[in-house]
């Protein structure tokens, strides 16, 4: 720990004596690995949250933030058990699973049953309910790479709501091809919803090369049976957190500018890239514009439990209602650590000249503009579904599903050069937006 | 099942009718698919051992080879229990580790340690006992990649003697970083051994990126420990087999040539790379090849429990050894799957101008020709060492090591079209060494 600090503050020293103020260009990626290596994965609720709330307040306050403080609210928590997912007679093989997060767990002995394979979440929506009811439905819908995740949302349903629609239709448990798009053999978690007046089963992921295993061996064998063991907990209501910080404005101290990134990550891999990265470049970009002044208040949020369902930015929101009058403007940075590739907007109109005057800016680094229908990454949505504006500074996206929600997500999958130029793009456009006067609300 | 059988079938009856032989150049991908699918993992000794020896001689029987037989062998056999390696304060995290083979298990509650870590194992045996006693070793050394997977040789001392030398500095357990090449969250397994009159601790491998992991928690601190769990089993001697299947030479039915695979494998992945695509590769090559009546006796060899040891090859070399002088040639596959790009021979000067005109034959699948060093591969080498003439068809192993010993070995890692290559090659090398008379001896 001593020499991570020591070398954050002879950057600063640095600055401190210089005439032209250096910026230490690998102070993100500095963060994420100490994120990563010193606390690790921190599921939403778990001890590891909380280790991961003192990491950032400690952080925060070594960086010289004027101001650090946390909000608590409460949450469900979920805690993952064993899982195991077994090919019966004929086959015997076992299967790499992961618990869906929220699942509730199987019988000790575990489900015994044959499966009925479905391509689509909507295949399976229209499917007769004498094929599925006792059955383990397994839905096998595979996900398509490209640069900006855009396939993730059809295919994603299976995973939130496929519990649902089996259950409906009498099924005894899910299993679902990993919303992933590497051959890797790890299973993608991520979180499912159940819906009152539905009967609860469990649901599960398996990974790409186990998905094809699974189809090629009922091509051979409809009638093959699986056994599903599943041991999750949901031990009830607990409290987690947002952290917060702020650079306090030198002229304009009560027009915040928000960007965020959020804290909690999944439990098998170190959340590196889902979202140590985010963390690390958005507590970067403050403490290093610190120097310069800024006009605008740059608050640093680090959301809590993104993953379960936005339930630290819904608490923001909640929280600060009144106050988001406010806000002029948020951004998150939630996609991993690709290079950033485009700069989108969702502001009012009589920005657009503004911000395209930022581009220019950003054009250096490889980034065109974009459109202005930016939602501004998942927890900064609900603000702008209350009127904050937003943009988002658009990442390379492609290889993002590969690592995602996986094991696999660990610090040596990002790239420390790309990480560099995501820091510079935040800073342009925090140092821009933070001391401008422009208005960017619709 | 039947849908497979019916496709070979076909596939063998155009071949009865047709003029031409045609030649089912995706026999080697069905075998291996079938084998990875039907059965999966392996582990020399364990149920789904005999299983493979039951298909291997079902399908040498389906694809109409005159003689079918096992051989018999004793074995120690090991089963992999559950295997958990957990940094304690101040980190609070689980590293992903695999037990190495025939490692002994831990106390139940596990074992509690501070750490030392060594870059390799030749610095380990400098090291002075007082730095490693009641410590848990750590073995930090990187696998390079290259064509040749020359490195692993380098690195793979570690896994096979490092529990020897850290137990003879009072160790209590060893934990290296996988001598694999990726950076995906995988440990690698392999076999490791104890030697007579030095105390036996547990081995286990963690992925690279957890050793990474681990030696930047290291340089934080140097004190952390760690908890290893470990429930491996040694229940004591079983048997296992060599499976073995011959085309009757048409001219010469006394000479042998010996083409071989391992059929077991580690338990973890399905065995693709390791050794399936070698058994599907080895099998078509002398199914394929029946019908053009070759002169010498094809035998094809799937040899048990080479993952332990090459124990089937040893007992294959000690109960044919007076009949060795018949064996006029063998030769192994079993380096992954990809494209093969040289051919290096292991036989007599006089030969060498017979191995030369074979490499013209190869050249256009590009298909240099190599030195006069093979070994014929792991198991071949028990036969070379008893002077019979042995070739290697080189394959391009340079992402062999990402794979190799990992649940990451599965079928979707083979590239059908460079399975074609092989199975190509082997046709052709196959074909001129059964239809020739030339000794190859040395």
């Amino acid at each position: 720990m001593k020499v991570w600090i020591t070398t954050i503050l002879a950057a600063f020293s640095l600055n401190v004596h210089a005439q032209n103020v250096t910026i230490d260009k690998d102070l993100a990626y500095k963060l994420v690995e100490s994120l990563t290596v010193e606390v690790g994965p921190r599921l939403a609720g778990s001890e590891a949250d909380m280790r991961s709330v003192l990491w950032a307040e400690q952080k925060f306050t070594e960086l010289g933030f004027d101001k650090v403080w946390r909000e608590p609210f409460d949450m469900l928590y979920w805690e993952r058990g064993q899982a195991s997912l077994k090919v019966a007679a004929p086959f015997h093989q076992s299967l790499v699973v992961t618990a869906l997060g929220g699942s509730i767990g199987t019988p000790f002995d575990g489900i015994n049953s044959q499966v009925v394979m479905f391509n689509t979440l909507e295949e399976l929506k229209k499917a007769d309910a004498s094929k599925v009811k006792d059955r383990i439905v397994f839905i096998n819908h595979a996900l398509e790479k490209d640069i900006r995740g855009g396939f993730y949302g059809q295919v994603v349903g299976a995973r939130a709501t496929g519990a649902v629609e089996a259950a409906k239709l009498g099924a005894k448990a899910l299993v679902i091809r990993s919303v992933g798009s590497s051959n890797n053999r790890f299973a993608h978690t991520g979180q499912m919803r159940y819906e009152d007046g539905i009967e609860r089963i469990p649901a599960a992921a398996i990974s790409v090369p186990d998905a094809q295993q699974l189809s090629k061996m009922l091509a051979i064998n409809p009638e093959l049976t699986l056994n599903m063991q599943m041991s999750n907990n949901l031990p009830g209501t607990v409290t987690s957190h947002n952290v917060i910080a702020e650079i306090k404005g030198s002229k304009r101290p009560d027009e915040i500018v928000l960007i965020s990134a959020h804290l909690d990550s999944w439990d098998e891999g170190t959340g590196a890239l889902d979202d140590g990265a985010g963390v690390g470049i958005v507590m970067a970009t403050a403490a290093l514009l610190k120097q310069e002044k800024p006009e605008r208040t740059i608050r640093v949020v680090l959301f809590g439990n993104e993953e379960g369902g936005l339930i630290g930015a819904r608490a923001y929101a909640a929280k600060h209602h009144k106050q988001l009058h406010t806000h002029v403007f948020a951004s998150e940075s939630d996609f991993g650590a690709g290079r950033i590739w485009r700069f989108d907007t969702g502001m009012g109109e009589q920005a657009l000249a503004f911000a395209q005057e930022l581009q220019k800016k950003l054009a250096p680094l490889g980034i065109a503009m974009g459109p202005n229908t930016a939602s501004g990454g998942p927890d900064v949505s609900m603000l702008k579904a209350q009127g904050v504006p937003v943009a988002s500074l658009m990442q390379d996206g492609t290889d993002y599903f590969d690592y995602h929600h996986t094991p696999n997500d660990t610090l040596d999958k990002i790239d420390p050069t790309a990480l560099r130029q995501n820091l510079e793009a935040w800073l342009i456009m925090t140092r821009e937006i933070a001391n401008s006067q422009v208005n960017l609300r619709q």
